[in-house]
């Protein structure tokens, strides 16, 4: 490829950037356009992951082996010895092994350019600052904070650093998932009317290290909405294409279980859209293994069923002319979503799920906590 | 049997009823104890059928073919031709076909016991009240009537004739559904903590005669909620065996739709029981035919899919076991419905759905509207 021809290119990928921005909001061109150009010849960008619970050791690390354009080349971690370990595992160098106090001295590690964000909840603002204010692009778990003001200053620190910020919501990056809202909006089941969506686990602090902080308030900020009611609020929200206008709730957790001290366990909500779609949506965490959503139209219903697993989904299609169940191929969503990154860093293009993303999805459990406190319907 | 076993019978029969009508309200013995004497010796009693739209030709007069205790004996229409069709299909005496204006010279035919009103929501009150003053027992389809003050003045007219009222819950006469209430009660799903329902069909005034009245609010009382809702709303109560507590609603109907003038199309409400069950409900007469329910404990799930059918229904059960799929036999539940309250009538009994029961739905059902129209959580 000449000169001419990878100006060419990059012009093209820029003015696509320039459009995705125009569509999705301002944050990935606050990036400066060189940043497109110094990640234009490497093909897999280094990443850190910050945090070595459960889901980062056992979903995320190991799926990069899937990745086209990210590897996993740093760990941030408070348990040294289990970081090191892993790092042997992973083939990671020990000097990229950082500790909460001395993380800020990534900045100096030329070989990691996006920080993956895997902590309790109330830490990833500090944590998507921090990475920011160290020169690295972020990607940053669900939900993206505790409180709106949070993701106000993790969207202002990144845009600040021109550095890219995505909320990692796996099921947007998911086959299944893909293929529903490309059939919704191709008009298959006609005139979308509502959405139900429920998901629900049991949380087990005293048997389960990796669900402790789950039910503390101040690393959590909630209970079962924030943590797993967040995937049914996000697939009301893309499944529909919209964004609620107006939303009522419930909540309940029994005062006598100790699990329910400081978070809640059972809420039900509902949502209405500008178009006029309604949904009724659940979260618990006191009922068995759920993670199910349901699109009706006026021509026919999708069920995804499990909608938002690791690894097993399952859709099924109902109209007048009877059910069918499409046969879709699985796909590795965690590669796909950190790949997604990689490959918006590279473009100099905004993802799919920017920092807006995450925190409109906090304004409304917000409002969804605020509408069961108060007892009345919250417009947002 | 001799005289003293016959009364030996008898007063067994009637200290039952009196224990079943303290657990359910003061209703079925308003009715003098001689009642359950004069049907003694009756094996079937006479059924008069007001009102010959769809629902009554098709589902309720061919299934007294399979009622050990109802024998259909007149009907009541405003078409004489049709009326009198039937009469000579179903082997009725032409005497006993009547219309809307000498329908309470019904109460000069000894052969007619129980008067069943097919007729659309907003003729339930005056059709029930002319039966009971014509000395007739009444079942009642839902929703019982359109207003509050209607099902106070039902259920003290029959009280005052001393006639038993029943409202056609048919779903809680169904075998699968009478099986899940039977595993929720002994504990099969562990602590129950939501129920979802989605009842839905589309609603075609301009092509299906059936459906005329339904959107008009004067003979309807309500859209979506008032003639399908109420499955999921009654659902959620004998599932549960709780009455609600506090509710909220949202309400869409497409102003351009010219169905949708007078009643509403698509609610969405939740419901809070008093144990803290949680409901999550959806109606509407714009998505295709769905009536389905589950039940989230927290060992396990139950789907009734389709719930309230008339001849086809399937139950799952999920627990951490895997999934499993009762096979359970489907049953006449219009015929069981029917003989139940003959049966009743005979012994004396309070039905399982008496008056009071319709009522409590009409007055939630109306709370669910206040919910969405004020905006707030309404207390019932």
């Amino acid at each position: 490829m000449d000169v001419t021809e990878s100006r060419r290119q990059f012009l093209r990928q820029a003015s696509l950037g320039a459009a995705v921005a125009a569509l999705t909001g301002p944050a990935a061109l606050a990036q400066p356009l060189t940043a497109a150009m110094q990640h234009a010849n490497k093909k897999k960008l280094g990443w850190a992951i910050v945090g070595l619970g459960k889901f980062a050791t056992e979903q995320i690390m190991p799926n990069f082996n899937d990745c086209a354009h990210s590897q996993l080349v740093a760990l941030v971690s408070g348990s040294p010895d289990k970081a090191r370990k892993l790092a042997r595992e992973y083939g990671i160098d020990e000097k990229s092994v950082y500790d909460y106090q001395n993380f800020d001295s990534i900045r100096d590690n030329p070989a990691v350019d996006v920080v993956y964000i895997i902590l309790p909840n109330a830490l990833h603002a500090e944590y998507t600052i921090r990475a920011a204010q160290a020169g690295k692009h972020v990607l940053c778990e669900k939900p993206m904070a505790t409180s709106v003001e949070d993701c106000q200053k993790m969207i202002a620190a990144c845009n600040k650093a021109g550095k890219q910020l995505m909320i990692a919501y796996r099921a947007q990056y998911e086959p299944f998932n893909l293929n529903a809202i490309e059939r919704i909006r191709k008009g298959e089941l006609g005139k979308i009317q509502f959405i139900t969506a429920d998901h629900g686990r049991p949380v087990k602090p005293t048997e389960d290290q990796a669900d402790t902080w789950r039910v503390q308030k101040k690393l959590a900020g909630g209970g079962s909405l924030m943590d797993i009611g967040i995937y049914s609020l996000n697939a009301c929200r893309y499944l529909t294409g919209e964004e609620p206008e107006e939303i009522t709730a419930q909540i309940y957790s029994d005062p006598k279980d100790p699990r329910f001290k400081e978070v809640e366990d059972n809420v039900a909500f509902t949502l209405r859209f500008p178009s006029g779609i309604l949904a009724a949506c659940t979260s618990s965490y006191s009922y068995q293994g759920v993670k199910r959503g349901r699109v009706f139209g006026d021509k026919g219903w999708l069920d995804l069923d499990p909608l938002s697993d690791y690894d097993k989904h399952t859709m099924k299609i109902g109209t007048e002319q009877g059910e069918q169940e499409p046969k879709l191929k699985e796909g590795n969503q965690f590669a796909a979503e950190m790949d997604h990154l990689s490959q918006c860093i590279m473009q100099n293009k905004a993802p799919r799920t920017p920092g807006e993303e995450g925190l409109r999805d906090v304004r409304y459990m917000l409002a969804i906590y605020e509408a069961a406190r108060k007892g009345k319907a919250v417009k947002v």
